[in-house]
């Protein structure tokens, strides 16, 4: 396709130069780009508007409308989480290792940008910003590949962002926006190895898997989160009820949420009504197996396929289980392996569960939700990783960058 | 495909075995496979001879017969290849990080296995032994798919592993290979997502397109190498005709090779003849650009193609070139990105060729060659990476790992 290659060789282009930038020239962009936002506040929220009201003709749900909407709140908040990122340390430049081997030769190994990120994302305008910013502060250049819905918002961010960029003296193609959101520019993309060096897919599941499927450029898989509490014979009922509270109620859209809930069967009839009684509080839909239907009436019984499902709204599947090899057993088979907890008091079991459970993050008395760039200490993300290869778990800085070894000899032949 | 959804939950099931074991167990796993090689040297030959006599009726070439075939002392230096791999530091269990955040949350990051690592390869039945101990090594259950040519000789390979195995009291299936040869199966390998977490494909450039353009599991991209070596302006004659023909010629078969050469235009008609009359001394066939052709009588012609050709031969392509940037333009376009190097007296020009140029290894007066792991000291590789994701250059035991995040809490809520 025309297009993409044109925009693939230019974001080529672009990060040869990039590459060849300081931390502070990438860093004084970012305030740039920050400042620009801000300026440009009217300009995108009238994009936006247009945005919504083409959404509500087209029947957009409300919630995917929220997403969409932006606000002068919102634009101050992009532009501030471009300053949170400018704050954080370069990447790029580091010595991971080094040695001087026994003939003399000098080995290092530096960290470098990826060259090339494509991120394919749906109707969140300020996607657009938050990995753009991520991408330049590791010397990254970025093709962005939004959502229709979302196309004159992202359009009028990108092109401040561009403006940005010109101001500041960094080629504009570090960042590019494709304007055309037709299904062939999006699998165009994930075909592009000639350009593209990583693929990061962020949205819904079906999003995720057909990138998985499609791509021939390497993929990081983000984001989906079947995430499980297991409450262990010997847990403490009121910090499982209120760890399970907090992971399935704070925020049930997000990838980090407890979507099911395991318990063992010898406490079941003590935990399962105090568990209800705080899920109750902001009607969360119970659905479960035989045991919990007997124990709590009213229950929606579970089908097999509840076992699978990421709900991502105030529903929880719940299952007994008869010991922690069971609940070990069910996680790693329906899991998406991104975060799960054990609530117990058992150190064999705690540490059992941490060691046998095959999952990004594995937490012992404190709830999923902390899986976040943020709150592991990383300042920003661009998703969780939920694949082994390359990252795992929140994607920080770090990981939007490779390494290449640099050898110094005089003369050395093998 | 029934056969390989079964090897698929096979190795998946070993897998959650093998993570569960000790460094100690795995290496004394890895013992008794070096042994179980000699003690069953005889009927491995016997195989191999069979393989040897259908690839002589099938009329395959010397070289591949070569690659073929199995000796007592290859024997031997496989089972010494797996002492090697049992000296190495355990890649599992070690801690890469930890914090306690703020809340009192204690978050490390903790190496552990990839889970099914797969490896499709060619004509080396060495690979059957060297990968699956480097597999067992750092607790990944392994599926072999190697070339038809070899089967007789892998399968005997991996039955006498398999004995091994069980006599350690490890699940065989952490070594399973696929006996059925039929293109179905490498390419029902490559969509097996559910089971397998990384697909490392192992031969030539057409087999390695083959698995990148196709499969779907994540790829580790390994071997090709379009390596060049630069000759600059200031280079000392001497060593660059050393150094190339150390890259050139002590092993022209294998990546790490050089096969492209770029020579300052200042000092073409005082290196070139240098550099020719060593390269004569294995009968290397020049293919040069105008000016190499003027100066170098008899050469031949370079075409377009020969500048993005891995001849893995006694042959090399010479391009002249009038600067450092344009050698590094060059270099960026045409290589695989494996290892490149500058041959130079001058700071400036080595410090902005190992900036620049977009390649795994980047040496400055040494031969390419050196990009191997037991020359950067990791003692053994499964293969060099010329991907940026997960790993770049050689693959040692640490990329055969992945991690997961480990938090400990006590009721954590956010």
């Amino acid at each position: 396709m025309e297009l993409l290659n044109r925009i693939g060789e230019n974001a080529k282009a672009a990060s040869r130069t990039l590459a060849g930038l300081s931390g502070a020239v990438r860093d004084r962009g970012l305030e740039m780009l920050a400042q620009g936002l801000l300026d440009a506040c009217e300009d995108i929220l009238a994009a936006n508007a247009q945005d919504l009201e083409a959404g509500r003709q087209n029947g957009l749900r409300d919630a995917m409308l929220d997403r969409l909407r932006l606000t002068r709140e919102r634009i101050e908040g992009m532009a501030s989480g471009i300053r949170e990122i400018i704050a954080l340390p370069d990447p790029i430049g580091r010595t991971l290792s080094g040695t001087t081997a026994p003939n003399g030769l000098k080995i290092r190994k530096v960290t470098v940008p990826l060259g090339v990120i494509a991120i394919i994302y749906e109707a969140r305008p300020n996607v657009t910003s938050d990995a753009a910013a991520l991408c330049l502060k590791s010397g990254n250049a970025v093709v962005l590949r939004g959502g229709k819905e979302a196309i004159r918002s992202n359009r009028a961010i990108a092109e401040c962002m561009r403006r940005s960029l010109r101001s500041a003296g960094i080629d504009e193609n570090c960042i590019q926006l494709i304007e055309d959101t037709s299904r062939e520019t999006a699998e165009g993309l994930m075909k592009l190895n000639d350009y593209i060096d990583v693929l990061i897919p962020r949205g819904g599941a079906g999003l995720i898997r057909n990138v998985v499927m499609n791509s021939t450029v390497p993929v990081i898989q983000t984001g989906a989160g079947n995430c499980h509490i297991y409450v262990d014979r010997t847990a403490d009922v009121d910090m499982a009820a209120e760890i399970i509270f907090n992971a399935k109620t704070s925020r049930p859209s997000v990838c980090n949420a407890c979507e099911s809930l395991l318990i063992h069967r010898d406490i079941a009839r003590e935990v399962l009504p105090v568990i209800k009684a705080r899920l109750d509080e902001k009607q969360v839909e119970i659905r479960g197996d035989d045991v919990v239907c007997e124990i709590l009436q009213d229950t929606v019984p579970a089908s097999e396929e509840d076992w699978g499902t990421e709900y991502l709204d105030y529903i929880i599947s719940v299952k007994t289980v008869g010991s922690v090899e069971e609940a070990i057993a069910h996680i790693n088979r329906y899991s998406t392996h991104h975060s799960e907890c054990i609530v117990t008091q058992d150190y064999r079991a705690a540490q059992q569960f941490q060691d046998e459970v095959d999952s990004a993050a594995v937490y012992v008395n404190a709830s999923t939700r902390f899986t976040d760039g943020g709150m592991f200490g990383f300042g920003a993300e661009i998703g969780i990783s939920t694949q082994k290869l390359h990252a795992r778990g929140p994607l920080g800085l770090p990981e939007l960058t490779t390494f290449k070894y640099l050898i110094d000899g005089n003369g050395q032949v093998r």
